[in-house]
């Protein structure tokens, strides 16, 4: 069944990936129904997306043998990426095992806020079937910041601890900043501590990054990843950011610089954002206003990687309005289950980078 | 004499700019020769001009009373424009003497590089000028790394040194980054402390980065108050930086987007640059290329920042073809005399800002 081959290049990406993407001309239909053009008319047809395609590294599966051909947007699939990465991250950590290495991660959560408690259970549970030890502390809300500081130092100075997560929010009467500032940055597996941006903010290229074990922020690490295993090659391509928060934007922005694409960084200030974000070869949506980017915004051949997730009336959306912009679009994340995926998975990546750090391996 | 005029218009900057700027359509003539297009004629230019001055507030004077038009780029005068920083700065240092605060700047030389020399020599007249007080240490070339580490750890916890500089290049045996890394971030006058740029990634708006007494790397901003202090407004504007690098292109991206400004970045990677750079509103070249950005690569009406300096057989130059884009252009930095000049003053305000946040006032 076609339906089923599609889905399964998709997960492998790169290498296999069928070109079920890029086109206005056709809408995306179900595989049984895609139109056949016959041969000549096929390779017609293909020029055009051998074009659009050139700037990555797919693998065309032209369908002439089946006679059809396949032209909407590629669905990035987050979940099955990131289960990937975990397979992979997993075969890591028993590797590390042998050599009497295990990884732990520290959760803490003060208070009973209940969206935190399922994020909390979550993280421990991706840990266990990776084999990351964890621990989570679970403090009274009235907890005071001192109580919170004093825990902190002692993890930092607990080698079985890699990775210290504070859950957010915290209760008012304690300085967020604060406590985020004590977590030792060597420790720091969300990336947020200054000097881990910092540090980020002054490598050129990606493999000094990697080199020096720097946490990378988990939602912008987890952006590129999925680009990177999607195939998307990044050199050179024209990329716009709309979102210049420091949790998405900014990161995004110079994790893309390291990859020598081109980056605009787009907000609420920028006059007319519809032409600055056709201009996109990738696009990446990080606002928090549902469907905000439309179809008249992006470009033929588009990728876009929706980091928005957006409670409404008619469920969880992103900040693209996907529908209408995958039928442009040559691959797109959906949300739910595009860029959500990533972040607890990189979150593991960093602490498993720390084991490996602490332990000298890196 | 006009040009007298124009010259001293271009020192105060936004509020009397006579707009000598702006026009391909006439080149740059001295005011004596400039042409008398009539009235009328004056009048349809002047639309024109108004039209592509919008986006900056700047004062127009239509030039109708004296029947003539200057059509020319404004020169962008760093040298006045840090001149009436340092008058600033020394009137601010005054005040904080009567409350008996006086801000001190170490300066550290380690070996006999004449360039090196020069630099410290002027930094230390600066101080001077402006009653900063400099002490200079001076250190051997065979200098080893743990002296001077002590040393920095000495400076570190005197109370009266605000801001401490090592002036680079260091010998070949010490580990810069490890010396750079060992200066206490409240300290960094430098403004390239992994910590000092991490909070300044960190801060959305221009104003909680000067709440904050964040230091900022010193030629990024000298360039947005040299674009302050021109008129130029950046909010909503287009602006592209030409180079990457760690000490200008990512540090005036994150400042530019603190000015609500729409920011690209660019560098070697970017496929065709001259696409881009045409884009801009406000055009920043720190690559280190001699005269990169030609004419055809800029837009009508553009402003633009050059930070380049480089030595040819011709003498200095900055990274743009100023006598062509000059034609073109709103608004330009010469090279020498444009931001060259800003750094050390921006310098000197780092180390008054230091005093003030070690004295409780920012």
């Amino acid at each position: 069944m076609p339906e089923d081959r599609s889905q399964k290049t998709e997960v492998r990406g790169q290498k296999t990936a069928v070109i079920s993407h890029q086109s206005s001309v056709i809408s995306q239909q179900p595989a049984e129904e895609t139109k056949d053009y016959g041969l000549k008319k096929d390779r017609g047809q293909m020029s055009e997306v051998r074009e659009a395609v050139d700037y990555g590294p797919w693998t065309v599966d032209y369908g002439l043998r089946r006679g059809v051909c396949e032209m909407a947007a590629q669905i990035i699939k987050g979940k099955e990426v990131a289960q990937q990465i975990r397979l992979e991250l997993k075969e890591e950590v028993a590797k590390l095992k042998e050599k009497g290495i295990v990884p732990g991660l520290v959760t803490i959560l003060v208070g009973e806020d209940p969206a935190s408690q399922v994020y909390v259970k979550s993280k421990v549970k991706s840990c266990g079937e990776i084999g990351i030890e964890s621990f989570n502390h679970v403090l009274p809300a009235d907890t005071s910041e001192e109580e919170l500081l004093n825990l902190i130092e002692k993890l930092n100075k607990d080698p079985k601890v890699n990775g210290i997560l504070t859950q957010l929010p915290l209760p008012k009467h304690i300085d967020t900043n604060k406590v985020l500032l004590a977590i030792d940055p060597a420790k720091d597996v969300d990336g947020f501590h200054p000097i881990n941006i910092g540090k980020l903010n002054a490598k050129k290229k990606r493999k000094e990054i990697d080199q020096e074990g720097i946490f990378l922020p988990c939602t912008p690490n987890g952006v590129i990843e999925l680009l990177k295993r999607t195939g998307v090659k990044l050199r050179g391509a024209e990329t716009v950011i709309v979102g210049r928060s420091n949790i998405v934007g900014k990161p995004v922005a110079m994790l893309l610089l390291a990859e020598d694409a081109t980056v605009t960084i787009c907000h609420t200030g920028t006059k007319d954002l519809g032409e600055v974000t056709r201009r996109a070869d990738v696009l990446i949506a990080a606002v928090g206003r549902p469907k905000m980017i439309t179809a008249d915004m992006v470009k033929e051949g588009v990728v876009v990687i929706d980091v928005g997730v957006n409670r409404t009336p008619e469920g969880l959306c992103g900040d693209v309005d996907f529908e209408a912009v995958k039928e442009k679009a040559k691959a797109i994340t959906p949300v739910p289950g595009g860029v959500g995926p990533m972040t607890i998975t990189m979150l593991l990546v960093n602490t498993v980078k720390s084991a490996k750090v602490a332990a000298g391996l890196i």
